[in-house]
């Protein structure tokens, strides 16, 4: 069975003591789906049930009307395919295999799409060419990241009372609330703070740290990165592809932030106690 | 300011005694961002920020590879745009501009995509023409309802001690859980266990219960409708689509599923006090 978790090192600050420590964090990879061997979608996903995933993916996209469109759905057999265990390929039959270059050419390049996550390792190694590790040498006590969630929701213009809604701030390395934004996606909420800035012209945001409510994904941290934020603080947990992309890409990941404690899971040294 | 919530009415079940009243639902609506008036992407997003969503977006997916590229970002001007509050016209300038061309063509059609919810409304009428809205005679009493969540907990192989994987089930009108799938995303956590169905063909899942960790999206419920699952239930909120949706394709919502409380947003007729 697939591993659903994965071991990762974490600084644990605990009322203003640092101590280092293991920790697991959910899995996070690209699944590719193949129609007919040719790719149709990538999809971010924990291991597991992955010919599932694909069934079920493949039915809500509209490509299987019924159980009986379905022929075969397995994990890549190309023996040049470095990752088969990330691949899955499904047949069609019936109606939907008569549409299939309909469909595949109307999805064509659909992997283009970033915010799909791209292609997991692919995408971290390719960014890591383009772009050089984000090195920013100031630091920031733990008692300024910790009043950080207090300070994102006493700034919120319409409070979340329904719980529907996610929040991002900016937040400067003194702790000052810069802009915040809110979305039933927490992409989005992501998307809306940092587009802020890009049409204000300030990026860089070489000194500022982003805070978001729930998880952090390797889509996050790429949204950071890709606007030179070097601290990204999360009330929930990263996923271990966030860490792998955080630790290579320069930028200090933080999850957990909850009272006076959280986890540090890449580049702790930004973080004095 | 756009509207970030929406109010409805919902049954608030609370230690098995029914009440009426009305309640407020996160907003959430599809944002259409056109590249010089050219179609490129849809998100579903809170409005407010749009704007500025937009243009984190385009900087994400690495259309913008800074602010210097981005000529106008504003709302659509078009006459005969039947809701340009929901749509934003960007163009560029510099390097971006001269790759325009193979920006839209990389992403053709990728709008098709429905996992990114497609255009909303008109997704919602689509989907009303094309399937007939789910008509399920039967009832569940709600004490069955308030266990679903340690039922899904007790059977759950790894039991998700990083906080980091969400878990959704299908349970039978009799509170059994038939199959269940943990995933760092919510929607993929769906896909697995309705895919698992497909692979079993067993479809269409007249006479099941899904329930999912988290919140409930537009896209959640139209995966329980193509499934036709009539009866979704959500640890959280659900959004002002996912609502809408679901009353129109005869679903029963049911959020903030805790103890011995929950809401139900649409079709109350199938649960009994």
């Amino acid at each position: 069975m697939a591993e659903a978790f994965h071991g990762v090192g974490v600084t644990r600050i605990r009322g203003g003591v640092r101590t280092d420590d293991r920790d697991r964090a959910a899995m996070e990879e690209p699944l590719e789906v193949r129609l007919h061997d040719k790719p149709f979608a990538v999809i971010m996903r924990t291991p597991g049930a992955d010919r599932e995933l694909a069934a079920g993916f493949l039915l809500a996209e509209g490509v299987l009307k019924s159980a009986d469109d379905l022929g075969t759905i397995e994990y890549c057999t190309d023996p040049a395919a470095e990752h088969p265990e990330n691949i899955i390929n499904a047949t069609l039959v019936n109606g939907s295999a008569a549409s299939l270059d309909r469909i595949l050419a109307e999805r064509r390049n659909v992997t283009m799409n970033s915010s799909c996550g791209m292609c997991g390792r692919l995408t971290i190694d390719s960014l890591k060419t383009d772009l050089p590790a984000l090195v920013t040498p100031w630091t920031v006590p733990s008692s300024v990241i910790v009043d950080l969630p207090d300070r994102l929701r006493q700034a919120q213009a319409v409070f979340d009372e329904t719980g529907g809604l996610h929040a991002a701030g900016l937040f400067s390395r003194e702790g000052t609330l810069e802009t915040m934004a809110e979305d039933v996606g927490r992409h989005n909420a992501v998307d809306k703070v940092i587009g802020r800035m890009v049409m204000q012209e300030r990026l860089p945001l070489t000194n500022s740290i982003l805070f978001v409510s729930g998880r952090t994904s390797f889509e996050i941290v790429q949204k950071a990165f890709l606007a030179g934020i070097s601290m990204v603080a999360a009330v929930s947990a990263p996923s271990s592809l966030a860490i792998e992309l955080a630790e290579e890409c320069g930028i200090t990941l933080i999850g957990f932030l909850r009272g006076p404690n959280f986890n540090i899971y890449s580049h702790p040294e930004r973080v004095t106690t």
